[in-house]
């Protein structure tokens, strides 16, 4: 299998949330991927796929996109290998957490790490880059992040949902991992990838979930390029 | 069975977004239940559960409370009926959901309802509830409501990702409802039995669903004592 996997300047950066999600969820069923490193604005490299994001998954003849459709097809397709939903319940249940993650979680850390992520993309992406965020977050990057030093109080805050669950269970799918660990993961990861901004503090129930997110799989996401933050 | 249940002045008036909880999750097992209005500060009357909180459910010698705890018993006493969890995987799952409204969506609320529950609440239990709740919030009861008209555009803004989840599927447990679906609804139907304030628009599908929901077991939630909001 093929995998387009966002990239920075620095080609071993890999940053995308979403991308993080489906190197989580391949590892999880064991199952050996080749990444192409890509950048924003390569739209024509994924034009196949129909659509301009990644992830694209290549299955031999097959193409797959969207981090969801990939997982959905991924439990689909190898039914023997461990289950990444825990059941049909458990895919319906996790969608929430994909959806918080997406609907809460990223905006909430845009304010965090967006200039940031400007600073690490490849040249011939940062204009298309500057343009698209600041025109979604409706002011300049430098003044989403201006604050942070004094925000991160309240983020931190905001993550209590996440912190109730882990003061009784190891991870969100319980004793073990499951797709859900790894949709929400994957944002904390794109943090990391791309930013030494101290998102979490030290002693945060939450920290020591993303330390063992970070060792899974032999340190698949603990040893990508980021920062020890 | 028989359930201590929350109640205001009006002893029909039950609104424990925890007690709502359970009474959906009975239903769901198509358990059938006897409750006895409870009223906070009738500490006496639940002592025996070691505990000053409702709900409390009393099952033959047994006795259970905390809703997530009452969930568990239920299902593991009755796995012959319809699941709440859809699986260890899916019991796992549903503590985000579960977290999520204890953790975001309650304290969130809290600044649109928490004077009309007190309102609403029987005379001998009024100056707990202020003097606990004001405590709690930092403020005085009337400031805490002082600007939810301007503030419920942002309330039904953060409900993104329940509607991301709502557009894909009818319920959070997917094409039939789960105990996630129970415990963020116990939230709405708190704030509906207690409030005419307006939390959702008519044209939100959180709304729609809400309705859903209200509909389950023949009315349950929806007949009863509250307001058409």
């Amino acid at each position: 299998m093929k995998l387009y996997d966002l990239a920075g300047a620095d080609a071993d950066r890999r940053f995308s949330p979403y991308c993080w999600r489906v190197k989580m969820a391949l590892a999880h069923k064991g199952l050996a991927v080749e990444t192409i490193p890509w950048r924003f604005t390569e739209k024509d490299a994924i034009a196949f796929s129909g659509q301009g994001l990644v992830p694209v998954l290549i299955d031999g003849e097959r193409e797959v996109h969207d981090s969801w459709a990939i997982a959905e097809y991924l439990e689909e397709r190898h039914p023997d290998r461990p289950s990444l939903f825990g059941g049909a319940s458990g895919k319906a249940l996790s969608l929430f957490h994909a959806s918080w993650a997406n609907g809460f979680l990223q905006p909430a850390m845009m304010n965090f790490v967006v200039l940031d992520i400007w600073n690490h993309v490849d040249a011939k992406d940062k204009a298309y880059f500057r343009e698209s965020r600041e025109k979604r977050l409706g002011k300049t990057l430098e003044a989403a992040v201006a604050r942070r030093d004094s925000e991160v109080a309240a983020f931190r805050a905001s993550l209590l949902p996440l912190r109730l669950v882990l003061r009784s269970q190891a991870f969100l799918g319980g004793d073990k991992p499951l797709y859900a660990d790894y949709a929400v993961f994957g944002s904390f990861q794109w943090c990391r990838c791309i930013s030494d901004f101290q998102l979490l503090a030290a002693d945060d129930p939450v920290y020591a979930w993303r330390g063992r997110m970070l060792d899974l799989f032999d340190g698949l996401a603990g040893k990508a390029k980021g920062y020890a933050v």
